[in-house]
């Protein structure tokens, strides 16, 4: 007898195993090379030459017992100190050691952030469509997430809708600029926005809300667009941060919390971080990879080749007559299904060995989600078959 | 305002903080090598070569975006299978990839498993004394962790204290083999009367008592001490394991679950501990460091050094007049408190720059823990120290 809990999440897993199964059948059926993957968020662009480099020199050079060995929860205090620095740097801010807590990866450190706030029964808010882990991050200590609607065609927050959504009981908002599943990065006027309501929020209810900013996309923008340092425009916003996307180490489990001074009872938000760091099984960050990421700071694996993707895989599609969400981050196109029905629509792809992610995975039905995280080849020689997709959807473009 | 939960947690860091800054008090007064520090179980041992060998070969010849990548949460296929293999070469069980997780260290594998496991207000037991970390791991999912004695003096398991522990609401054993903080290594008579009472107690109860092994410890063994796999005396028995002790990598966080398909529930339980890995933010184990301790299977650091420093330190202590239970496996030696107050003793311990743990972070008041994991260099000058130490209690042999 398993929890009662876990025993839902092991029956729902069925059906992303099946997905999953579906891309092997179709592989050996057509050959990988004919089979258009856009279903998962795995970076295809190699670590950049400098994270080898660093690995191998820390091991050449420093200490087996200190490069593998245990340090502070919260991280070696060089790396820590380090990460501060370059975060200053970017955004004129004077963080140190002291504000930032090395994590396993970005879903650790929300993790650690949420045990931190979190009572039994507590309610934190995230804007749709969003990733569906959320759900069961907030679930995992006891609170409750609650969806807030966005602006439709958008995507971008409603901060009316997030006024309406604020109760007694809300803890925290959990933000994820650039976003997936949209690929919409949130301005500043937006994001203004939604401070304003938090800050009124709070004053209203007489405690703090946290801003949990996920950012593990930060990075991944184009055309300029501003990823805006959420602790500038809110007192009690806590940035989460991993290496996965912008360094392509999504295996390696590296991130980082950074919470600044500002926010409400600091101390204690982050000792109690670094505790829920070590007790939730973490117990610190991977060492070496600490280490290592330490040293490639500011720097990024290949971006360019996601933004040709980018622009190839949008431009051919609404081509064809698709509608899609202009993406200006992250590795993913939100594509509007032609009739509404995204699980069908997944469906009549597979016919053209098409994989791609229906919007109801991510609370945003009557849409899709594609990774564009493959090879440009991959996308060339999936426009043949979206063009079909499109003629048996009736689409203007494929005629 | 943080969780009620996490605030008595950070109130009680102080006491670790504490100690911690008295050993850097101590160090700035007299010089790092004049304190003699027996307080962390952090090996002092390097990896071996090997690991080294390892990654630098795996960086020059496998794909980036391979080793670097996510993979299934349970870990790379290639790798579970690798480890399950050796686990049949130790054991001539039948084990494959599907009965094994790879997870974020040993601490990681068991919230994964009591994840799966727990209902609220669900119980496990654990023998006393033990690493107090459990009481947190279970508590993070909702459980309650129930204290069992053991047989005085052996510390061994004692069979009917754990038969009077159990209670309807039982859902799991955790055992420490060998054992933190007492060095003990638990023997087959024992453990298959621990069997024999939880298998008369699922039938009494009609549900599964699962036994979850913590075994980061298993290679860290004397004098041919054997450390009996659980799995061969107990259908329910799920093994955790760690290759922070064995290859000297407690900061890589590497480890796995050993779920064998004997287990009661054993595909449910094998999926939702795959997704309580997930969601619980590690989301998979270290990918670089998965593919490192592959190939590094049955090697294990320098042990010996531990064994010399293991009869050093209880030669030296015992010559002294202390009592202590001779350790047959980790390194941590169980030293029996002259006046039994384990507190005021290592109060006094520090006099002469010694530190050590108190029974009492252990639930076993009237002892204290020495870890040795220490270079035998600081355990030969510390011996004068503990002699000040031994004439400060009165003891004879100080004389």
């Amino acid at each position: 007898m398993i929890s009662e809990t876990m025993k839902v999440l092991a029956g729902n897993n069925s059906a992303i195993r099946a997905m999953f199964e579906e891309g092997n059948r179709l592989a050996a059926l057509y050959g990988r090379e004919n089979v258009y993957d856009f279903s998962l968020g795995n970076p295809n662009i190699p670590a950049p030459e400098t994270v080898k480099a660093a690995i191998l020199d820390i091991l050449e050079t420093e200490e087996s017992t200190f490069v593998h060995g245990y340090m502070s929860n919260a991280g070696y205090e060089d790396v820590r100190q380090a990460v501060a620095e370059y975060l200053n740097r970017c955004h004129g801010t004077d963080y140190g050691a002291g504000n930032i807590i090395m994590t396993v990866g970005a879903a650790g450190g929300l993790n650690d952030i949420l045990k931190t706030l979190l009572n039994p029964g507590d309610e934190v808010l995230t804007f749709m469509p969003y990733f569906l882990e959320y759900g069961n991050y907030v679930a995992n200590h006891g609170g409750v997430l609650r969806q807030v609607a966005v602006e439709s065609g958008t995507f971008q927050p409603d901060p009316e809708a997030l006024r309406a959504a604020v109760t007694e009981r809300t803890q925290a908002l959990i933000v994820n600029n650039p976003n997936n599943p949209t690929g919409a990065v949130y301005t500043r006027a937006a994001l203004e926005a939604v401070a304003a309501v938090l800050t009124e929020k709070e004053k209203e209810y007489g405690h703090p809300i946290y801003i949990l900013s996920d950012e593990p996309y930060r990075e991944l923008v184009y055309d300029g667009a501003e990823v805006v340092w959420l602790p500038e425009i809110y007192h009690n916003a806590i940035v989460g941060y991993s290496w996965s996307k912008s360094l392509s180490l999504p295996g390696e489990r590296i991130g980082y919390l950074c919470i600044p001074s500002q926010c409400d009872d600091f101390e204690l938000v982050y000792t109690a971080a670094t505790i829920a760091n070590r007790i939730l099984g973490s117990v610190n960050a991977p060492s070496l990879m600490q280490r290592a990421v330490m040293r490639c700071l500011g720097q990024t694996s290949d971006i360019s080749a996601y933004d040709r993707n980018r622009k190839l895989l949008y431009g051919g599609l609404t081509e064809l007559g698709f509608e899609a969400v202009y993406p200006d981050g992250a590795f993913y196109l939100w594509l509007k299904v032609p009739d509404g029905d995204d699980k069908a629509f997944c469906e009549k792809a597979k016919k053209y060995n098409i994989l791609m992610v229906p919007g109801s995975s991510f609370a945003g039905s009557g849409y899709v989600r594609l990774a564009y995280c493959v090879s440009e080849d991959t996308i060339r020689r999936s426009l043949p078959a979206f063009a079909k997709l499109a003629a048996d959807c009736g689409l203007a473009g494929a005629l």
